[in-house]
C-alpha cells in the first residue's frame, strides 16, 4: 500500500533507481512547426533525435526506464540537471512544478481506467524547454493519443503554438482523465451503499474502508497537483506564455473541481458507515423482536399448562366437564391478546426498509 | 450525482460541448439609458442586435444553448475569448470572476425553488463589458423578472446607472434567491428530525444522508461563489465602479450569511444522526424490557407449578385441603412483587419521549 | 430557526423592509460636553434634534422601526448612505465595521438575559460620526442604562471624551453582557449533564441538541463580532482615536474570551452526548442482567421439577422417603450457587453510578 | 467552571474589581546591580520603595490585591496606564504581551502542583520597565524562589543582566513549571485507562470527561501564552534586548512542546472513550453469553422432561425398564454436546482481556 | 510516554542536564578536501582535533554525553553559544533550524529500526560552520555509515563540496531512514486489521490505540522537522549554498511525503476502530441468534408437552391410540417449520465474514 523506490541510504543524490524488471525505453519523437511540417517516428538511437525546426516544437516521449545509460545520455543532450532526472525516474515523487535554469519540470499523476474499471495511477514527468517537451512514463501506454492525433491531423491551431502549449495540452489531458475515473468510483459508491443497507456484513465494511483508502490515495495524488498547477499559472517564468497561462487557469479549475468531488465522495463514505452501523443494529433488533414475541406468547401459556399438571388433591377445575376446552380458550385468548399488543407496538411488521424507498 | 460535460479528451481547448437535447437559444435584448429610452425585444436574428445608446446599457440574455453556430457568432460580435465562451456554455463550471481584456466573466449558481419545493441549481454566466451585460443560461426560465420590471417601470435610479450596476443587480438577485431555498430546506430538516425520533428506520437514515448530500452540493455551489464575489469587490479593475463595489459588499455579506446557515444546517444534520441512533437504541431497550418483564414474572411461577406437578410419593402440600388456593396466592404474590420491583425500576412506564416535549 | 427580512427579490438595493407589527420609533437624544453641559430628552419631532455643542457629543438612540418615513428623514439629517440605513434596519445583518465616508457603521449583537433566564439576541446598529453617535435597536429596552447613568451622573472622565469613546462604551457594554448569558448557559449545561446520567431519555437528547443549536447561534453571533472589533482596533480611520483603540483592545480581548468559553461549552456538549449514550447502554445492561439472573437461576430448577414430574414406571427417587425434601435441598443449593456465581461477577450490585461521585 | 471578575456593566473602563476576601498585599522589593550590590526586603510603606541603582534592576513583587488604594498608588509611582493595572488585577485575562508607552505588560498563567497533586492555575502579571520589573499575583505563594536564590546567591551572570533578563527568567520559570504538571496529568491518564478497561462504569466516564475538561482548561491557558511569547520574541520594541530574545526563543520552544503534549493527551483521552465503550459492550456480551449458554443447554432438556411428564395412555418408553436411566443419558449427552458447541465457538473461556497484555 | 530532561526550575539558562547513566563521549573526526586528502580517526583528547585544510571539511561526530566538561570545552573550541549547546545536549528538543552568528543549528529526529522491528527515535544535533560540521547524538550507533563510506571511498563528487553539502547529506540520510520505519509500521497495521476482524477483544483495541500513539509520536517528530527543512531551504543565510538548497528541496519533498504517509496511516487506524466495533457487534448478534433459534424452537414444543401433562379429567387426545405419535409428529413439524423460517431469514448460516474476502 505504500512504496517508494528510494536509493540506498547515503547514496549520492541524483542516483537513479531502476527496478530489475523495468521495460526497455521506447522513445518517440514528434516534430512539428507552423509551416505544416510534421515528423513522427520511433527513435532507437539517440543520435537520430533532431532539433526542432525554426519556429517548431520537438516532443520526445520516453516510456519505460529499463536502460539507465540511455536516460543519462538523453539528459545530457537536453542539459537536464541530475536532480531533475532523478525526479522523473525515481517514481513516485510528489506532484510539483520546479524551475531548473533552462527548463521547467512538471511532475503529474496520470490515472488510467482499465477495461475492468480498475484505476491505476502513474507518474508523468514533463520537462518543458525553449522549443521542446520531454515526457517520461514508467510503463508503456498513456492517455496522449488524442493530442498526437490533433498534431498529426494538422490542426493549424496546434501547430501555430509553442512548446508551452504542448506542455499545457499534456497536463490538460491528464487532468481530464480524472473525470471518467471519478465516474467509475461514483458508480461503485452507489453499489456499496445498497450493499451496506441490504447485507451489513463485516465484508461490506471492509469494502467501504478499501474504497475510503482508494479515495485517500487519489486525494494524495490530486492535492499536490493542484498546488503544482497553481504555481504553474501564477509563478513568473519565461517558459510559459500569457496565452497558455490563460488556458492553464482552466485546467487548474478542473483540477479543483476533481478535488471537490473527491471530498464529496469522502463525505458519502462516512455516511455509508452510519448506514452500515444502523443496518446492523436493525438486525439485532429484528432478532430480539422474534425472540421476544415467541417467548412472551408462550411463557404465560406454559405456566397455565404447568398449573393444571399439578397433582394437588383438590383442584376443582380439573374435574369440570368443560375444564379442558376452557383451558384452550383461555390460552388462545392470551395468545391473541399478546399478538394485538405486539401489533399495536408495530413489532409484527417486517423491517420496512426493504419496501420503502427514500424519496 | 456528479456530471461534467467535458469535451473529448485531447480536444482543442475552447471546444463547445452541447448536448443533443439542448433547447434552441432564446435571445432577448433590453436597452435603456438615463434619458428614459427603453427597448425590450426578442432577437431572432443576431443582426437585429443594437449597440447601447450613448450613456445607456444593453442587456442581452441568452437562454438555451442549442445552436453552436449562433453562440459563436454572438461571441464574435462582442469579442469574447473562446475560453470565456467555453466557460459559460460547458456547464457546470466552478463559480469564479475572471478578467478577460475588455470584459469580466462572472460565473454564478442560481437556485430555483419549484412548485413542489424541489430545489434546482443552474449556472448563470454573466459577461460584463463597457456598456453591455450578457447573461447565459442553459435552460429557459430565470429569477430576473423583477429586474426587468424595475427597468421597464422606468425607475430613474436604475436607468442612471451603468452596466456594472446591472451586473450587480443580477448577482444580487441570484444570491437573494438562496434565502427561500434555505427556508424550504429548514422546514424539511424539522420534519426529518421529528421522523428520526418517531420512526427510526433505515429509510429515515437514508433520507438524512440524502439531505446531507444536498447540503453538501449547495455548499459546493456557495463557497466558490463567496470567493468570486470577494474578488469582484476587492480586486481592482476598470469595469466595476466604486459605487457598485459598495453595493457588492452587501451582496457578499448576504452570500456569507447563506454559507453560515448551510454550516448550521450541517451541524443540525449531525445532531439528527445522534437522535436517530438514540431512538434505535431506545427501541431495543423497549423490546428487551418487555421480554424481561414477562420472563421474570412467569419463570418462577412456572417453576412452582412444575414442583407441584412432581410425582414424589410423599409431598405433604399436595394433600393439604388449602394447598391449591395457597399455590395461587403464592404465585399472585410473586407476580405482584415482581411488578413492584419493575415499577420501582421505572420499567413499567411507556417510553416517555412521546409525552414529554423538550423545553 | 432562521429568518431574514430580505426585501423582495430584485427590489432596488437600499429598500427598507419593516414588518407590519414593528413598534413605533422612540427617539431619545443625550447631549453632553466637557464643560458639564448635559441634556437628555425624548424626541417626538425630528426638528427638535440639536447639534452637539462645540466640543460635545450628541447621542441619538432609536428604538423601534415602525415608521419608515421618519427613519429616512433621520438618515438624511445625518447624511447616512441608503445602504447603511438598510444595514441597520433590515436586521439581522452579520456583525461588521464599515467605513462610509463621514461615518463608521458598527453592527453588533446584543444579548439580554430575561427574568426567566431566557437569552435573546438583538442587533444594535451603531453609527459613529464626528461628534455624534446614533444607535438603532429593533425593540424597546437595551443594556445601556449604566452608560446613561454615567453620563448623567456627570463623570468628568466621560464628558471629556469624544464621540468615539461613547461608541466604545456602547460596544464594551454589549460585549460585557455576554458574561452573564454565558453563566446562565453554564448552569444549564451542568443541569443537563446530571439529567443525561440519571434519565437518558430521547427528551434529554433533544434538550442537548437544542442547547447545542443555541450555542451554535451564539457562536454565529460572536465570531463576526470578533472580526468586526478586530478591524475597529486595527484598521486606520480618522474617527477612532488612539486612546479609544487602546480601550477597544480590551473589549476585543473580552470578545475573544467569550468565544473561547463558547468553544469550551461545545466540547462539553459533545462530552455529554457520550455520557448520554453510555447511560443508555448501562440501562440495557441492567435490564439484561436482571433477565439473565432470573432466567439462569430458575431454568435448571424448572428442569429438575420437570424430571420428577415424569411418569416413568420406575423412578426410584420418587419413592425415597426423603426424596421431596432432597429435591428442595438440591434446588436451593443450585440457586445459592448461582447467586454466588453472579455475586462473583459483580452482577448483583446495583448500578454504581448513583453512589460513587467522580472526584 | 467559568468565572470572570468583570466590573459592573457600563462601569468606567479601568475600574478595579477586588473580591471581598482578597488577601492584603505583601510587597517585596529586590534590588541588585552588576557591582554585587543586593537588597531584599519586605515593603510595608510604598515610600520605602527605592529606585534601582545606576546599572541595576529593581524587582517589586506584589502578592494579594486586598488594598485598592495601595495598588493605584503603586501604579502611579511607576506610571502604569489604568488599563494595564486593570489587566493585572481583574484576573483572569487572556495571556498577552502589550506595549504601553514605557513598559511592556506580560500576562501569563502559572501552574502550581499542590501536595495532593492538585493542579491550580494562577495569573501572573509582569510589567517590564527600563530598569524595573513588577510582578502581580492574586494569591500568596509562587514558583520564583529559585530565581530569588540565584540573585541572592550572587551569581555574577545574573547581576550583569538588565531588567529584561529578569522578566525572561520569570517567564521561563513559569513555562518550566508546566512540565511537572503534565507529568502528574500523564500518570492520572494512565490510571484512568486501566480503570476504563477494568470497571467501565458511568463514574469512570465522568472522570474521563473531567480530565478532558481539565486538559481543555490547560489548553486555553497555554495557547494564548504561546502567541504572547511569540510576539515577545519577534515584535520589535526597545525594552527586550537581542540577547534576551535569543533566550526567549528557547522558552517559546518549551511552550510549544507543552502544547503539543496537551494535544497528545487529548488524543489519548479520545482513545480512552473508545476503550470505555468497548469494555461496556464486552460486558453486555458476557452477560448475553451466560444467558445463552444456560438457556440453550436446559431448554431442550426441559422439553424432554415435559414429554415424559405427559399423560398419554400409551407411551411405551415409560414402561421400559431402562427408560428413566436412558432419559438421563440422553439429556447428559445433549448437555455435553451443547458444551462442545459453545467451546468450539470460544464462548466458554472467560474474557481474555484480563489475561493478555498488549505488547 | 512523555519525558523532558529539563534543568531544575529557575536554574540559569544554558545549564546542561546529563543523566547519571549517560555513556562517555566517543568523538570521531573525519577530514577531507578536494585534493583527495582524507583523515578518519578517533579523538580521545580534544587537543588532537585538527582544523579543516584549505578548501576541506572537518566533521566531528560526538556520541554519548557522559562528560559535561569535555562538551563545554568542545563548544568553546568551535565558539558555540551556550544555548546552542543546551539545545543539542538537553534532549529532546523540537526539531528546528536556528542561525547563531557563525553557525547554523539543525535539530532533527533520527529513527532507527532495530532487529526486532522496534522503532526508536533519537535526536541528532547538527551544527554547520564555515568549514566544519559537528553532530551530537545521545547514544552510540547511527545511520551515517554510508556517508562515511562515500567519503572514504573517495568519491570526488563528495570531496569537491563544502561543509553545507555534508550537512545536507546527513539530513537527507536521516529523512531517508523514515521509509523503512514506515514500511514496518505498514506491515503491523495490516496485521492489526486482520486481528480486529478475527478476534475483536479489548486487547486488540489497546494494540490499536498503542499503534495510534506511536503514529502520533512519529507525527510529532516529523512536523517540526518539515518546518525546519522548509526554513533551511528558503531562509537566507550565507552558510547554505544555492546548489545545496536545490538538493535540500528534494529532502524536504521526501519529508512531506513521509508526513503524508503518516496521515494516511492515521486514517487507516480510525477505519480499524470501525472494523473492531463492527466485529464486536457481529459477535453479539451471533450470540443472540443462537439463543433466539434454540428458544423459539423449543418454547412452543415445551408448551405442548406441558398441555398433555395436565391432569384434566377429560382430555380425549390422551386416550387416542395414536395420540403420542401424533404429538411427536406435531412437534417435529413445528421444529422444521421454525427452521425454515430461520433459514429464510438467513440466520442459520454462520457469520459470512470468514469465508468472503473483500475484493
Amino acid at each position: 500500500m505504500f512504496r517508494k523506490r528510494h536509493p540506498q541510504v547515503g547514496a549520492a543524490p541524483g542516483t537513479l533507481v531502476i527496478p530489475e524488471d523495468a521495460p526497455p525505453p521506447r522513445i518517440r519523437q514528434i516534430l512539428y512547426s507552423v509551416d505544416g511540417m510534421h515528423v513522427d517516428r520511433r527513435i532507437d538511437d539517440l543520435d537520430d533525435l533532431e532539433e526542432a525546426p525554426g519556429s517548431g516544437v520537438s516532443w520526445v516521449d520516453v516510456q519505460g526506464f529499463g536502460d539507465e545509460r540511455l536516460l543519462v545520455e538523453l539528459a545530457e543532450i537536453y542539459g537536464l540537471h541530475p536532480l531533475l532526472l532523478e525526479d522523473v525516474v525515481n517514481v513516485p515523487q510528489r506532484s510539483k512544478v520546479e524551475l531548473h535554469d533552462d527548463n521547467l519540470l512538471i511532475v503529474l499523476r496520470m490515472v488510467k481506467v482499465g477495461d475492468d474499471a480498475e484505476i491505476t495511477i502513474e507518474q508523468v514527468g514533463i520537462v518543458l524547454g525553449e522549443d521542446y517537451v520531454l515526457t517520461f512514463q514508467e510503463k508503456y501506454g498513456d492517455v496522449f493519443d488524442p493530442i498526437r492525433k490533433r498534431i498529426t491531423a494538422g490542426h493549424r491551431r496546434f501547430k501555430e503554438k509553442q512548446a508551452d502549449y504542448l506542455a499545457y495540452a499534456i497536463a490538460d489531458s491528464i487532468i481530464d482523465h480524472y473525470y471518467p475515473a471519478l465516474e467509475v468510483l461514483g458508480e461503485r459508491l452507489e453499489d456499496l451503499e445498497e450493499e451496506a443497507v441490504a447485507t451489513p456484513t463485516t465484508t461490506v465494511l471492509q469494502k467501504i474502508h478499501h474504497m475510503k483508502n482508494r479515495l485517500l490515495n487519489l486525494r494524495r495524488a490530486l492535492w499536490p497537483q493542484r498546488e503544482a498547477l497553481h504555481s504553474m499559472v501564477w509563478e513568473p517564468n519565461t517558459l510559459v506564455g500569457e496565452e497558455v497561462r490563460l488556458h492553464l487557469r482552466d485546467t487548474y479549475d478542473h483540477c479543483v473541481q476533481t478535488t471537490e468531488v473527491i471530498e464529496m465522495y469522502r463525505d458519502m463514505i462516512s455516511g455509508m458507515l452510519n448506514t452500515y452501523l444502523s443496518s446492523m443494529a436493525n438486525r439485532t433488533n429484528e432478532i430480539m423482536r422474534v425472540l421476544t414475541i415467541v417467548s412472551t406468547i408462550f411463557i404465560p401459556m406454559s405456566f397455565l399448562a404447568g398449573v393444571y399438571g399439578m397433582n394437588f388433591k383438590d383442584m376443582p377445575e380439573l374435574k369440570w366437564p368443560w375444564g379442558y376446552p376452557m383451558f384452550w380458550m383461555i390460552v388462545t385468548f392470551l395468545a391473541i391478546g399478546m399478538l394485538f399488543f405486539f401489533g399495536h407496538k408495530g413489532w409484527l411488521h417486517p423491517q420496512d426498509h426493504k419496501q420503502d424507498e427514500p424519496e
